[in-house]
């Protein structure tokens, strides 16, 4: 299916468009698809393949917010990627994406993305050897390798942050620095070669539109963030930890720990 | 599974949390599941019960940004819920999410939310009257009722923003205007009773914070914000349609119809 789609959208120069339909004129604002106003002369190289792993107790949106805006890039396919093919459960244990594939379905991947979890499923993922084992050789050909929350401590646990800087979620920075050999570094994304780690949950969203700059250039990013109306309001300003109470962050971490299972 | 884990719940006052595990000590900062260092003197009811409807060719951020903030306030359960339980495809076609139940098993919530979809799934959406009238009956019994992107419009065809002020994905306010009795505001998120509509994808996050201060207290949200660390710090300016160039809005349309099947 995600090969078809691939196969369909060879030769679609979706960065040429110069005229499409107006936009309003139907529910979604949609122009229609595969028939850009301009083609490219020949036929473009398939979109990147982006692979995210799941694993038992990840957080919801550290996947699906990059994959939302990856999945946009020119020709990408999006693939959700486990042990095992099936459901993969949430850290609350509500929710299930499916995997579509298996580990040992899938070697290579432009983009390794590796979401984090609450504690328990950090641990076990950051224990599992056969999950460890298949991170290191798709890095060793990705382009890119990345992280979103806790899952550059599972990068970290696969030997590939060594002697690096990367970012992860705010309340593990001191495990991070004390366990591995990194450079903590608290910024929303951090690069460090074609590793890139981001820090908790919603940062994924902000690293993957800089990914996507990177593998398509600044305009179609642009045009991403634009595709997905990013252009954050919170109605609080609370989410910088460094700027956090510390009963704020008490509570932060219990409302977690409750709602984990 | 769910109704043990608010059972579990029950008696556990998160605002109330005077002294924990400090932050760090542990891979993803976790505190002990459970065991806060205060609990109330009498149970507390059960948390709110959120459903989010799911159909053919939703996109993926629409729900699991707000399923990610919902699911952390105190006793929350989230339910993913479709005509028919199982996988139920995004609209690029590469990732399924599980609906848990079908709508024939749910008849009360206390917040529904309906999220958007790319222009196909968002005309079957309107079309279906099931859907419709299975929006209808939950929306006369539940506490909030809520949209991402143009799941507005559905709530619309299901005739619930009648003469009400809503918002709705940049690109199909003018179909809204035009097709409903509803004015459009353009902003992030927009409150009508208890009806409230968030703007396009990303803004679900935004307007899932502003629920959980009505629903749990200010607090609460700001802890929220803090667990999911929302920062935002994109790396462009270009989310805002009102003030983005017309071909970078065209790319944007473009970039959307071609990842979509």
């Amino acid at each position: 299916m995600t090969t078809t789609r691939r196969t369909l959208l060879r030769g679609t120069a979706a960065t040429a468009v110069t005229a499409v339909t107006a936009a309003g004129a139907s529910p979604a604002g949609a122009v229609e698809s595969g028939t850009p106003a301009t083609r490219a002369d020949s036929p473009l190289p398939p979109g990147p393949r982006i692979g995210i792993l799941l694993y038992d107790g990840y957080s919801l949106l550290d996947p699906t917010g990059p994959a939302e805006v990856l999945s946009r890039l020119p020709g990408a396919e999006v693939v959700m990627i486990a042990e095992r093919r099936g459901p993969v459960r949430t850290d609350t244990g509500d929710v299930r994406v499916m995997a579509e594939r298996s580990i040992g379905e899938v070697d290579r991947l432009d983009v390794l993305l590796v979401p984090g979890a609450g504690n328990r499923g950090t641990v076990a993922a950051m224990g599992n050897q056969a999950l460890l084992t298949w991170i290191r050789a798709v890095h060793r050909h990705s382009r890119w390798t990345t992280s979103v929350c806790t899952g550059s401590l599972i990068l970290a646990a696969a030997g590939l942050l060594d002697g690096r800087r990367a970012t992860t979620y705010w309340a593990s920075a001191p495990y991070l620095e004390s366990t591995f050999d990194v450079t903590y570094v608290p910024e929303r994304y951090v690069r460090s070669g074609k590793i890139i780690t981001a820090a908790g949950v919603s940062a994924g969203i902000d690293m993957s539109l800089y990914l996507a700059s990177l593998i398509a250039g600044e305009t179609t990013a642009r045009a991403i963030q634009l595709a997905v109306e990013y252009d954050p309001r919170p109605p609080f300003d609370s989410g910088d930890a460094a700027t956090a109470d510390p009963r704020l962050k008490t509570l932060a971490l219990q409302l977690l720990a409750d709602s984990q299972i």
